[in-house]
């Protein structure tokens, strides 16, 4: 994959790094701790970001410049997952990969 | 999928036709084509929009609010993809597949 | 998608179905009513079904002929949701769209 | 991803491992080579490759037993990607990237 630059790379990674977390957490810890982790709209948001991830690293993947609108999407997307993980609460890791891959994709799309 | 609008509905089945059109498209027509077809940044663009068009049809069916960065995402690379496939000439089911896509996803991002 | 013969297309067109029946419905019906729907072995049943039948149908639209693994693999995991969404209860969609594609997938496969 | 005994983490790298070279190196290597390296059925079959082994991933992260199915279709498929990329030549990253890949899958399926 040396036909990536260092940064868009160190995106891709970030990206795949959210997907993972994101749906990792959604069917483990939020389906067993359930309450809030299980409200519709909060366990919805986080399939929705762990798609948007997932997609955003292969159109990166692709070498195609459309890249700069699916990361666009993609910092959003985290964003405000990170904001309704921290609102629910006990969900350190999926707050800090979100903010990260929102960072990170938020400088790719410009 | 009684859950979702009759628009999101239209909105869903135009995303799944485009990914369909996008994907077969450049593994039969464009890999047996040959010349502009398999130009790399127009078989990347065709891979990225029927990614894009995937990602923006699974966002929609999570039902999450989000759905409305996606569909934005989406609107404009169809827009990208639909112009480099009338440049490439002969990939008509693909133009009318991605400016159908593109008006239905900018009509649901707004 | 003339590309393809009669049977995949229906396959195909199976696949994508009960994909869209099992992600919708896991993330609506199932989220909703809570109780048995979101034991977390339904629900990551659910979801990896989703993803197999998404899988499925994207490689056959590739044309490569290792769609048989991937049908093959799709019947068997249609064929577990079902069963479980059976068990379940007050899933008949859920039930249909997946002995409905693990029919057609086994049959691809073979 | 705590949630994953440590073979299967290292099973899920190696499909992400493999997704991304297979993805990265038909879209960028192939195509600006050319030659065999763009003969449909070995883009077909990279294509494919990459899309089992990202669903492989996914389904080993829902948490459902059902991953041995898909582990076993992807460890096939794996193998079939790689001996053809044997036979075009000047694919070492993706032979590798594939061996190993169809190795993990095949023991996390038995």
């Amino acid at each position: 994959m040396s036909s990536h630059t260092h940064d868009m790379q160190a995106c891709i990674a970030a990206c795949l790094d959210c997907y993972q977390t994101c749906l990792s957490t959604a069917l483990h810890h939020c389906l067993e701790a359930g309450g809030r982790h299980t409200e519709p709209d909060h366990m919805r948001l986080m399939m929705a970001c762990a798609e948007m991830c997932r997609a955003s690293a292969h159109i990166m993947l692709t070498g195609s410049s459309v890249h700069r609108q699916s990361c666009g999407a993609c910092a959003e997307i985290c964003s405000a997952c990170a904001d309704d993980c921290e609102r629910v609460g006990d969900m350190d890791a999926c707050v800090a990969a979100c903010r990260a891959c929102a960072e990170t994709c938020r400088a790719m799309a410009a």
